[in-house]
């Protein structure tokens, strides 16, 4: 009988491939084949130790993988049909990116929340649900992963090679970031509309697919703070403008002061957390205009306190806001985004490096190296 | 000749009266007799030492008093007509508010921040302009106010007894405060929308405005934190649904624990800082509910910092907003919310204690006391 | 074996009651006891013959009755629980409101309009689900309702009197019209905010609740056009300002002239059009002020074209917005508000005619009368 | 002494060179040397007899010249100096492109419609002001200008060539237009946002500056429906996705089906009328997905009425959104996002033909031919 490989985190540190039994399909649910999934950020941090995530506690073991690219292997009886998350009809061989979250459509956050991924009984594969649990294939670093019922699924444009399509959910991130942020306002000047400069701390994955949408959706200039300058080379191509090298300005004022240059004293009308450490968000703070937004982002794990002057928030009308969530709808507008302009902004970039599930530790330290930008999982 | 009697507060702590030369008239200014003069938590601050105000630095010796009503006394030469800030024409005799704020309508801020009080030359009554400077009369605790040319005047509705009208600048600052968190959503609970809960911290005039302004605004349950009783008392006759006693919830966690009881357990879409101290931003952040809105507006002065965790603004999705600033359209909304709401929402409680200029230091005594509510400051 | 009453409209302009049988129940379906169930003026166009609704056609024959108010009698399997549209847990015997639009919750329009009634396979209780299918039980002039699988419910908040209840959802029209209008702006006088004015074409029950909802989130000036003066007496007591009655003001002409006489001039910043004719809609677009809304409610029912002027609208910077849906999500607001704000507002005025099924007809023929206000069916 | 040169329309059908005196400048006046001038529709509808225009009647003789590219000559006294539109110094010799609306900030609607060109008194050059009185120059079709107290003014950066910066006006008529229709939402299908689909009907200057600024600002799909063929290709090279040709496509049923097979049978998010003529309103409301917005921007010029059907309005739920008015802090951001984007959306390809005063006739027969797209008007 059929087994099923996949990489499993027992805890943090240890990784290694287990098989599990080729699962059974209760109805509504789907079994899709991997095409590969990308590590996050917070998969890192998961592997050294740092479980506390916004949402939930990490119940290990776990096979990691949440941003996922599949084949629908098998769907499960459904009788009022299968349709993806844009209500196109799915089938047997269609290429799904997956939504991670699975939200139960009955809960008070559910039912008031739309568009995110807030839900109070959150189920969401890569950390959340556990191995240990049957059918246990509930991460995307696998041969296979059992989609339980709810779960929302993409169908990708024909075009779209795996290597973009891949980056669907750390993209939707940036579009569900930015959404909050670039709404509200065209001409007068509090928030941040077309042709505003943004300011993104921070140059990794997440920092990239945030220059990249905000570019798509009209951004003015794009300043990246990040090192190495390898993957500042990268920001350009994929939209940046201006790039902050942190092994040049290597303080707070240096950096604060050079933004403020590049934006005629003002500060920048939107600056962007990609970094995920509580300095970074008093840093950032100084950078903003008058009126202007500081989007939340990066602090996903908790990595603890900083002290900042309320006083400051107030004289400057900052607008602080933090960001959770990554809704389904996303998924169908960043696809429909990728197809458009994944070549103007150069996403072939984004993917450097790609190991199989077997050298799943070998990618994880990949990533921790700050080498390359987006490293993949496939499933051999 | 004639000579202008004011209060004149030449350093913390120091109040007397002064008389000044009655003023001539340059083209575009404005001469208007004093009817009553509102004293603000700021004037206590300043005359408490804390002159490092959002926005400038208090500069001795000033007149006090930005919370002005007052009688157009001369009008000066103006080819195009005197028109309010709504439009309609203006001649000796109206009874006006006029607007604190100073804007000089060239520089970058005043061409692209409508509707706001900021300004990169900013001129403000009562603080900012010093009475050193000829004509002398910039602040309310006078007999006459001199408007330099540019201030906005709002006619008062005839039917609008003193006494309220009075609070249309503390007014105009919740609802200018209220615009920016009640206004995106109906139906998307991000955000916050009629029939919301509503937490205001702090009992002082500004949680009693806000109080006000929201109830008048669709607002659904308004709870306030404050004391004394006395005060939340009056809160409860201006709409106030639900109070908590400081007196009887005397820690952080117990009030938390409270606002959390009141609310379903998950907090209140909208929470508003009247306090005006950094322990209390941490503590109200606590009070927000899943994507709910948290309004800076009390630390109006620096008083220093705290420390907050980024993790939990983005795990909560918070939206921290900060509010400085009090624009001249707010003046004409609040005028027509107050004349047609005013009696049902009992704003003749508000103010409590009337003094003379010559009794000016009472007057900011009773403040500090938190006797009553509001204290205003006649001419004779 | 027991049999359940019905009241079954064969066709336009005939009704009677008919007997079905008492139904079992499939899983996540629910059979609830009615209590009272409003007449529509959607009703009363079925009876007349117009039967092409917006988004269906009514399938004959039909048992009416859209807006209910019921006991749950029995909840059918659900292994995930029973919540109301809050999040609430459910359970026999409680009092709730049923979402007439139940949504397939899977198509195009399901997956990205959100908090809308749309569905691109959408069944409705009412008229557009026929009683000749099983279980028949399609509509609230009945004993008993049957609720397919997908509908929403949301618990009524026990103080509340039925006579207000049963008003849930022709208060929630008003709720999701106005959320569309009054959403954008508090400063720049580009749509409508707290204070603005606002016309009302029409005093018939959806005209009554539009100025209710209106208002209690924060209206200024309610002007509400219509007759008989029976009518516009009881405007006056939920909230309406300034009634202009058709009988005095007969032609368009002087409608409009009574309108601008009552705006300074310049029309309503908000016009909601809650009659149901084209005329008009072409009448009042001539009473919006400039940059102002136009809100096209009550023209559900198909009754032709009238000629309008680009230019005008084009000119006067009109927003014209039409109104179709009544998303589940008002449900739960609107309980909340009424339960707040009822009797301030007498909302208990409003219901002023009782029938049971057997007198259908009669409750129709009220309805046609334009006596009263809101017509009540009830099952016994 | 010098004269000034320019062309006088002197009556419909009937322009010419005249000479005037060279003007005195009065306190806070301006004078500058014209560039150039583009060629409005609305000049050419002017030229034909159309003269009732949205907001005012054309005041002959008049100088034409609205959209204008000069030099400052010499500036006016002005004792708190002299600033572009964001506030940046001004000096003789800048080049700026002055915004043609002067508003006189004093009444209603200056004082409450922040950001839009309308007034309750308004001033414009190029129609509205007649070249009877002095000092005459008031358009932009002459040798020098002159420009009023009041008028707003934006540098030019300096690396965009003459024939991009001329563009600044009809640039900003697109913006302005856009900004009220891809402001509200990026997730809730209800308006429009980043990656929708947009219709824009005509392919004249005014439809290609929409479709620019449309993928400026993050459009998807952009459908133009227009003609001649050769505007057509243009408006591929400005970032258009695709062309439904008149020529082929020659009836509105025709149209409509082409754009719905284009749109997977739903039809645009967004849909723009610049054709301005009635008929094509009622063509471009069939062609609006549910949902989506309808922005009303080529019937400036008051070309009578046509019939639509408010159920249809009601049906759809369509937002319509008359759209008058070019406030000058478009000026400001286009200007911006031109320097950031032209190479990339070739705009150097939408001025076609130029013409020195002399020949102001034949450039108005060039633009009545429909052959190139934007015509331009020199000094000499």
């Amino acid at each position: 009988m059929q087994r099923v490989r996949a990489a499993v985190m027992s805890r943090p540190g240890s990784i290694g491939v287990k098989e599990f039994p080729f699962p059974e399909l209760e109805p509504r649910a789907a079994l899709v084949r991997m095409v590969m999934s990308g590590i996050c950020g917070t998969d890192k941090h998961t592997f050294e130790g740092l479980t506390h995530h916004a949402g939930f506690q990490v119940n290990f073991p776990i096979i990691p993988g949440h941003e996922n690219l599949s084949i629908i292997e098998k769907l499960g009886r459904k009788e009022d049909g299968w349709f993806d998350g844009n209500g196109v009809p799915l089938k047997q061989g269609d290429r799904v990116a997956p939504v991670p979250d699975v939200r139960c459509g009955e809960c008070y956050t559910c039912k008031n929340f739309y568009g995110w991924s807030w839900c109070d009984r959150i189920s969401a594969y890569g950390g959340q649900l556990s191995s240990r649990d049957p059918p246990h294939l509930f991460g995307g670093w696998a041969e296979y992963m059992y989609l339980l019922p709810k779960t929302s699924l993409f169908k990708v444009p024909d075009g779209l090679p795996d290597k973009i399509a891949v980056l669907t959910e750390p993209m939707s991130v940036a579009y569900s970031s930015l959404a909050r942020a670039l709404t509200p306002y065209w001409l007068v000047k509090e928030g941040s509309g077309p042709g505003d400069s943004i300011v993104i701390q921070g140059s990794g994955p997440i920092g990239l697919t945030h220059a990249a949408i905000a570019k798509m959706a009209g951004a003015g200039k794009v300043i990246m703070i990040g090192d190495p300058n390898e993957r500042l080379e990268v920001a350009k191509q994929v939209g940046v403008d201006q790039t902050v090298s942190i092994e040049k300005y290597s303080t707070p004022q240096e950096r604060v002061g050079r933004v403020l240059e590049l934006t005629e004293g003002r500060g920048a009308e939107l600056v962007i957390e990609c970094v995920g450490s509580p300095t970074a968000f008093k840093e950032g703070l100084e950078m903003v205009s008058l009126g202007g937004t500081y989007l939340e982002v990066g602090n996903y794990v908790d990595a603890g306190e900083v002290s900042v002057n309320p006083h400051q928030i107030l004289s400057k009308c900052i607008r602080i806001i933090g960001v959770n969530g990554n809704p389904y709808q996303a998924f169908g507008r960043v696809l429909t985004m990728m197809d458009l302009n994944w070549k103007h902004y150069n996403l072939d970039k984004l993917v450097t490096h790609s190991y199989n599930i077997d050298s799943a530790e070998s990618a994880l330290r990949t990533t921790q190296s700050l080498k390359g930008i987006k490293v993949v999982v496939t499933p051999s």
